[in-house]
């Protein structure tokens, strides 16, 4: 029996595969140091639990709203409104399982088959993936290195759009970069989005997941709230990525269209975590500032441990979980062959797992640096430093 | 801004609008009898959730494989091959966010653009809207009424079958008529799936909700497991449809194809709620039967009821909990000038509110007769008895 010719166009996550190698080796006894999951190793705040516990008890197992139980989605109104400094309501708010949801439906939410798309490489691959499986044209933008870390390779972007360009994708707080825009970038993501008449989704995974500073959205730019989605998600503040908890924010027409499709897909989110989602929000805050404090204390103790490896060169990101360190310089005194040996064979020799530059999308004309992804949601301080140390040795070694 | 095209193709649940006017006839403080829901008015049994509660305290909150747990595919696999007479694997299952995700995945892993597909009108409306937004060419199928329930209409089906025809859709324990194959049209069903190599998508959502007799997968007959994708949900039988838990069970191949969209599409199913799926099929089964015994009570009061109204013709279902009683006979004595119209009528009337077989596709070149839609999932022995009272009252005053 034949499956679809459209499945030809899906990608996936080829960042799964270095869990399986990682596990495959950890099985065989060897000590594994996990810089590649992108999950959270602690569990979610126990009141969240209580929350969703009581609303079981409370019978909230049956179905409800397919955007939502409307509690939650104007508590997600305020919330996402006053911290983005703009007016949501709750008709601006569908809940999703999840924030990926978001890319799927928002895309067959705007996009037209044949419309252009500019997105993120290197970048969540999922974004790539479904452009191409709903038939847009993919149009992938890099960064360029600077002293203070990332910036989007402005000329590349504008040398892509054309009459057919219709979305960018926008991931500021970016995954796996780490990289934010200043105000400058962000303003000129604005101005070109006005410019073209451009659909944005803002992928705001990692909005409270910061260090110093204050997070800004694009929402808050004025014009660009009329054309903005928004993903979020509870996975990352709550230590909730196993929860499945997420939604779309933005203009009402298009979460009617998106609220729709959950209609035709999952019906609803689950109804009891929903609960659990205001008590997120709403309730007591240490569980969040318990999980940055601990994600803070491993970016500093990485960021610390790779400055004193020669030849790795990172910058100290404000956000997110991850790190992406050019190691272009032992890449190449290690005569390494691709991306892929140099990441097997430091595996093999170290129990060091991290994913590479290539699991974040193809690489673009032009790129000579070798860059590698260190996530450190799911390792300890103190495996941290034992990890970097097994690396220094390993690297030096030839 | 504008919209993507592709939206006018997609469809909707109109019941959802049967529910909107019962909530605001309601709100006015009249008196509804709830025969519209789908959903069931008990909680889930109380192990199910305990189960749910250990594994988040058990931190099972963080990402958890594509496909599902191991252990719940494994269980899964088992009971399902055991309870259809076959014999499947873990990789024979990938867990999905409830039952009805698996409709759209199974469109997408299988059918191409312009492919024919056979499905059931009256239906799950979802069917026809997930085929035509996905470009499929939809061929609908009614019944034809007997002395022994509903049948499906063989000469309709075989009229609609060409080259381009690649699937069926078959819903044996049919939402809305309650009915189910005997041996000869299951026979019939595969017969013709085999003879034009079609894929056939099993809805099987309401396999464990009978009250008498024994359930039959048409993957038991030879040959129809390499062709053939069960829609598994723990919806109905556990009353567990709020929790979003079901599962696609078929040839690894498109297993595979469904676990690769479950990555674009949602990542993962809930993480904890998948243990209490464990604990649904493996532990105590004192709720589900109690649900059951509910379910069989509130039927028999309502066919009972049902058969002294003069004018409407109910037969009685062994599987659902859904009645289609062929109302004709009153539509007409009342002058109604439309089946909305008649529904509107007697909501406002009597409070009693019901969908229509409108609520289940366009009605069929040839139907003539009247049929409404009864659900007796969300509503009491005692409230049943009290609004079929009200039916008569009204209805036999004109």
């Amino acid at each position: 029996m034949e499956l679809s010719g459209r499945l030809s166009n899906l990608g996936t996550e080829t960042a799964f595969a270095v869990s399986a190698d990682a596990a495959v080796f950890g099985a065989k006894g060897n000590k594994i140091y996990p810089f590649h999951l992108g999950d959270i190793d602690i569990r979610t705040p126990i009141n969240i639990i209580d929350a969703a516990y009581r609303a079981m008890l409370d019978g909230k197992t049956g179905y409800n709203p397919a955007a939502g139980i409307p509690q939650l989605r104007e508590i997600l109104a305020n919330h996402i409104g006053s911290s983005r400094g703009v007016t949501y309501k709750i008709e601006n708010v569908a809940i999703q399982p999840g924030g990926k949801p978001v890319i799927g439906k928002f895309l067959n939410a705007v996009m037209n088959a044949g419309d252009g798309v500019l997105y993120p490489n290197p970048g969540y691959p999922i974004y790539e993936s479904q452009i191409n499986y709903l038939g847009g044209v993919s149009l992938p933008y890099g960064y360029v290195t600077t002293k203070v870390g990332f910036r989007i390779d402005r000329d590349q972007v504008e040398s892509q759009i054309n009459e057919k360009t219709r979305i960018f994708i926008y991931n500021n707080f970016q995954n796996p970069l780490g990289a934010e825009s200043d105000e400058d970038e962000m303003k000129w993501v604005a101005d070109l989005a006005l410019k073209h008449n451009l659909w944005v989704l803002s992928d705001e995974a990692y909005f409270n997941i910061r260090y110093s500073g204050k997070s800004k959205s694009i929402v808050s730019i004025p014009g660009m709230i009329d054309r903005t989605v928004i993903l979020h998600t509870f996975s990352k503040t709550y230590a909730m990525t196993g929860w499945r908890l997420g939604a779309a924010i933005g203009p009402k027409y298009v979460i009617d269209a998106i609220s729709k499709l959950n209609v035709n897909d999952e019906s609803c989110t689950n109804h009891f975590i929903q609960y659990a989602g205001i008590e997120a929000i709403a309730g007591d805050q240490s569980g969040a500032k318990e999980i940055l404090n601990a994600l803070r204390a491993r970016r500093d103790a990485l960021v610390e441990e790779l400055s004193t490896v020669d030849g790795v060169v990172v910058v100290k990101p404000n956000t997110t979980f991850y790190l992406f360190p050019d190691v272009t310089e032992i890449y190449n005194r290690m005569n390494s062959k691709s991306l892929e040996e140099f990441r097997l064979s430091t595996l093999y020799k170290t129990g060091v797992s991290f994913c590479t530059r290539e699991h974040f999308g193809k690489t673009l004309a032009g790129e000579e640096k070798k860059f590698i992804r260190f996530a450190y949601s799911g390792i300890s301080v103190e495996m941290i430093r034992e990890g970097v140390a097994k690396l220094k040795a390993y690297w030096y070694s030839k």
